[in-house]
């Protein structure tokens, strides 16, 4: 049996055909308890509108989706997406969001620096991270799948996102997505390592068999491979007692169905595949 | 200027027109130094013939293309896998190859455990290695990209490849694939880890942005993001002093291209490029 308010649905999940005020309206109408917001629905609503929408259907904000995407082929572009980084910081205290999710950025165009763009990351986050705390707003770089190094994220392993914790310390955590982490050998080791305390974020989806897109092909949880209730029960050993956090970008089935539809089937499979 | 000695024609690279004893004349031709059959290539020229035509051209061989694929979802399927890597074993024997590459093979159909997967992965290497010592071949786990996790291969990264060779010992080793590692934080020292004695092949391609499918958009070296001199530094700074592999899948473009012009980019990028 399932327990939607257990659930939390990420605005990408239904963005072809929803914007932030249906999401919230269908959040209430499913009994989810949570949501997660990207950015440009946020802009199109209005925060205002969208802070007093939520507070009045009782939702948590289990996330801001995104900001990060740091690093850029000079001085004066990595400044603008620092200033980015900032105005996203506001929009989530604005809403009461329990962390802003960051997605590090991928290698400036033309560039196959790898280890720089991952320097550039850390300076990043260092600098949005001071600003952040002045704020009382959290952090989490969700790292992502390596298939995105390039053009995503050069965090790619919860190893390489806690190396940065331990170095830039106080209010930086992770976002942990099964999609991302399901098939590192070290998962269990790095989401204990993360503990309670870093795990800002718990995200659900599923690795589908074939996958025909890099970016637009993910599954309904219990669709695809992951033991999505093994990596749930690593994390919640941990103590974490947040949301489950639903993230699917599927360009030709689930953002084509009725979203009514997805999300009667997300409150059934965090029942049975979560 | 490039060596054109110093590569070898994966016979992946030209698959679609050329069969194995033009796949021998092509190198011979553009001067390549060695050649990394497929099996399905293998068995249509006949290893008798194969072994001749590739001993007159004076042609090393890199590897041959491909064994392991281990996880079965039962006893007899998997026996049948391990038998299937001891005729592999004696084909490589047969055509003198520096090694097998042994690709280590997804998940069953149906099955979602992975930590499953990869034990039967380990015994599975540990059966055929125990064959292959006998008959003095050795064996290179090839580590694949994690996005092959699910269909493909488990075993997705350098440090788990060293963890079996720790574990598994004498005669094993590891080929390391600019494609499949490029991303990992950890590459430089995982290399550095397998040394000299377990680096058996050293392959390269490109990672291209965007990536149009998961398994055939791999790039012609200098064409994608990858820092490939960065790896073949590291590769060598070990003692490796082996053939640059050519392996790339590429469908709408490189397969679909006249050979020789394929071959003589390979000798151009391999001075411009790797």
């Amino acid at each position: 049996m399932a327990d939607p308010s257990k659930g939390s649905l990420n605005t990408a999940t239904v963005r072809e055909k929803w914007n932030l005020r249906q999401c919230i309206e269908g959040c209430a109408r499913h009994g989810l308890g949570g949501i997660a917001p990207w950015r440009d629905k946020l802009a199109e609503c209005g925060i205002d509108e969208a802070s007093r929408m939520i507070r009045d259907n009782g939702l948590t904000v289990t996330g801001l989706c995104r900001a990060g995407l740091f690093p850029a082929s000079d001085a004066a572009a990595f400044q603008a997406n620092l200033d980015e980084n900032r105005r996203a910081v506001d929009e989530a205290v604005a809403i009461d969001a329990e962390c802003v999710v960051l997605v590090a950025g991928g290698l400036p165009v033309g560039s196959r620096d790898l280890p720089g763009a991952r320097a550039q990351v850390r300076d990043g986050i260092a600098a949005t991270l001071e600003y952040a705390r002045g704020v009382g707003m959290k952090l989490a770089i969700e790292p992502l799948h390596p298939m995105y190094a390039a053009d995503r994220a050069c965090v790619n392993t919860l190893a390489h996102a806690n190396d940065l914790c331990d170095e830039l310390g106080e209010g930086l955590g992770v976002a942990v997505d099964v999609y991302h982490v399901w098939w590192d050998p070290n998962v269990a080791t790095e989401i204990a390592r993360a503990g309670k305390d870093r795990i800002l974020a718990f995200h659900v989806c599923d690795w589908l068999v074939p996958t025909t897109d890099l970016l637009l092909d993910r599954g309904m949880m219990g669709d695809g491979v992951i033991d999505i209730p093994a990596i749930r029960a690593m994390v919640e050993a941990t103590g974490f007692d947040g949301l489950y956090e639903v993230e699917i970008f599927s360009a030709e089935n689930w953002w084509k169905r009725d979203p009514d539809e997805v999300l009667t089937t997300v409150v059934e499979r965090l029942g049975s595949a979560v």
